[in-house]
């Protein structure tokens, strides 16, 4: 009998015609990601004659070039001591963390939070995620923000969900002085016109990357007034909550009774402690009646959030508390962007003065790109952005990403000379990179 | 201007009017999941009169009552003493894991794996999410056997995928004796049957949870040409895969060329390490090609695995390769069964003899529960087991899980006088348990 199958599947003729055909919504789209493209043609940057005997300098992927702070390794270590922290969380989340979430965010609320108010998510991307695939039926639509992070898309096709693009119109003198991330503006009659039966939710990202704007409360309002008239969930990516250099960061929950009912906001732990590899994020909403569907989509896709992680999270919160980490954090960052725009003031590269996040975008118009410079094959259906990045970590040996990846294609042009710089690196390490990106003045 | 939004705002009475419409497939079934109504009738059970003043005995949920092994706890400690280790991992997995999966699988499928063969997830369950994110669109059709693990189910609802399920028939004789998990059989017939042009995916799990049924190559064939002969994609969960009592476990992808091409094998650095908090998994193919699908949706879920955890299970796999941890295990694993299953012999309680996992199902027809006992209204509408499970709990303070959480309502008859029982706990809390099952004799 066993013999007979092997034979009968040995002649099977099925097999030799195995096509697959992945799911459509997802890989639509075969071209590489900018993530892997970048990083790809940084590998083969480093060993090219001019780069040989200098440090690449990686400005691209939003990772921490350093450690999380002490305090958190700490935690961290301590944490896998203790048995049953290295079991299953509740799919909730640990009691800790949500305890200390409470702590964290009921003065910024103006209430006091409840446990059935947080939900932990395995990163924030995975917070994002449940929201959509706990709200969204075949054929909602989401409006989303142009430019625009690029997992938004994935995770609103997952569960079936069309995207509706709005974009944020640029500065008009993007390419002749450095602008403000305020000077991005949202047309509201045309976020207005966005709006269908069918759009379920909005998907708002303040402080915004790659743009680096907060948006203002009156923003939020108009935003926000659009929302409530049309019964259209906000999820609030706010993951750079701390990262803001502006007089107030305001959370578009906050600002009404209506706006808390209809809002998810999304944190992130890894921006917050400086460790992205942790994966811990959370989402918070004044409406509990809206957060368990993102919680019931949480058990579903990750089942619970690492523990350990979570354990170090809920007492590095307490540490952070205590201390005022987040606040010079934030005065860290000043300095951080101090120190790296300057290259920019000195060669007259026009560039968005950030007003959060830890990205700056660059305006390379003024900048001598040989057109017949050897790109590969790959980069000529892409942004001319993805060309100049190509250049930059092959000449200077400086790593950045093109943000048209952010745009869909028919608008990538408002972004095809500019470049996402990330300064989440030590000093010492953006000096260098100031050092490096100065060798620009001799193609100006 | 400021203002007079404020009070457009106030007077909207489309906020009033706020109808949450969740996802569907989702959110069908609103009544609390096994886990929750377990967890939460254990806690209520733990406060009444005969449970004061013990000990309430978990063998509920499959957590380990104890620490992952100490060098593994060594390693995760290390690990995280690395500044990039606490940064995004590779979307692929950390080049170190990928290594040490290509040299435990490579012998096991008698070929030298390649990193394309390996994807690194968060955790099984996000790992078979992965699969089916990758591969279905809405409406395909999944086959999963029944009793199937809960999480199979929304996981295939996610991308828009239909369920169709095929039984797995229990023996005749399971209310009478003891049973094998070989006298689970599949009906090739049925399996056949329940084929459609719209068929894209296969769930197998061996060894199979709740059943403890390690599949035969003879059925593994059985199954495979039937996916084979119809270009039906296999994912195979194995997180159990160490723990076997049979005198082999085989994987469905090493049978044949065709088989290897089909198949998706899923496993679980939680099981394998007493780690369920951890949060790592991984898929194994040898066809890269259908694996890259896989890798795809894992990006856009999770975008990348908790780094410092998957650094401790490279290098703790390296220690268990060294030292044949995991024939030590299944050793302990063979004793805990041991241990457990000998009061259900004294009792001449029926139960299912474990072939792997490490689950047990035991028959509590022979025990006499009181029809009228005072079982909360929400597990009226549920099968009888959840409430044997409920009054286990209250009257001898032992956690179980009811299984036919695992049927389709209209299967459930065949699972209504069973619990499942986990023994992943140390001996000292098994002979604990054990005691207090003595007292069912009391009720027989």
């Amino acid at each position: 009998m066993l013999k007979s199958t092997i034979r009968k599947l040995a002649m099977s003729t099925a097999a030799n015609s195995l096509k697959i055909v992945p799911n459509r919504a997802l890989t639509q789209n075969l071209s590489k990601d900018v993530w892997s493209l970048t990083n790809e043609a940084a590998a083969v940057a480093a060993q090219n004659s001019r780069n040989k005997n200098r440090e690449l300098i990686n400005l691209g992927q939003g990772f921490f070039s350093y450690s999380p702070p002490d305090f958190a390794i700490q935690e961290a270590q301590k944490a896998l001591d203790s048995p049953m922290v290295n079991q299953y969380a509740p799919t909730k989340g640990r009691v800790s963390l949500l305890q200390s979430l409470k702590q964290l965010y009921s003065p910024l609320y103006g209430t006091e939070l409840k446990a059935e108010n947080v939900q932990v998510t395995t990163g924030a991307n995975e917070g994002i995620l449940s929201c959509l695939v706990g709200l969204l039926n075949p054929g909602d639509e989401v409006i989303v923000f142009e430019p625009f992070f690029d997992q938004y898309i994935s995770n609103i096709q997952i569960p079936g969900g069309k995207v509706t693009y709005v974009p944020l119109h640029p500065p008009k003198e993007m390419a002749q002085r450095p602008t403000l991330g305020t000077e991005w503006r949202v047309d509201y009659d045309e976020l207005r016109r966005a709006v269908t039966p069918k759009t379920k939710a909005l998907i708002l990202n303040t402080p915004h990357n790659p743009v680096g704007k907060v948006f203002t409360r009156e923003e939020l309002l108009q935003i926000g007034q659009i929302c409530v008239e049309n019964n259209i969930i906000i999820i609030s990516d706010e993951v750079y909550e701390h990262l803001y250099f502006t007089p107030e960061f305001t959370r578009i929950a906050t600002l009404t009774p209506e706006l808390g009912q209809l809002t998810l906001s999304v944190g992130s732990a890894g921006k917050s402690f400086a460790a992205t590899g942790w994966r811990v994020g959370w989402v918070v909403s004044l409406n509990p009646d809206l957060l368990k569907f993102v919680a019931m989509a949480h058990t579903r896709i990750c089942f619970s959030t690492p523990s350990p992680a979570q354990e170090a999270c809920a007492n590095s919160l307490q540490v952070a508390l205590e201390n005022n980490y987040f606040e010079t954090m934030r005065q860290e960052y000043i300095r951080k962007f101090e120190i790296f725009t300057k290259v920019f003031d000195e060669l007259g590269l026009p560039y968005t003065k950030p007003e959060g996040t830890y990205f700056v975008l660059a305006d390379f118009s003024k900048v001598k790109i040989p057109e017949d410079y050897p790109f590969p094959e790959e980069l000529k259906s892409k942004g001319k952005d993805f060309r100049i990045s190509y250049w930059l970590v092959n000449e200077l040996g400086v790593v950045a990403i093109p943000p048209t990846e952010f745009y869909i294609p028919e608008h990538e042009k408002v972004a095809e000379n500019l470049l996402r710089f990330a300064v989440c690196k030590t000093d010492e390490y953006l000096e260098k990179a100031v050092d490096r990106l100065r060798l620009l003045k001799n193609y100006m």
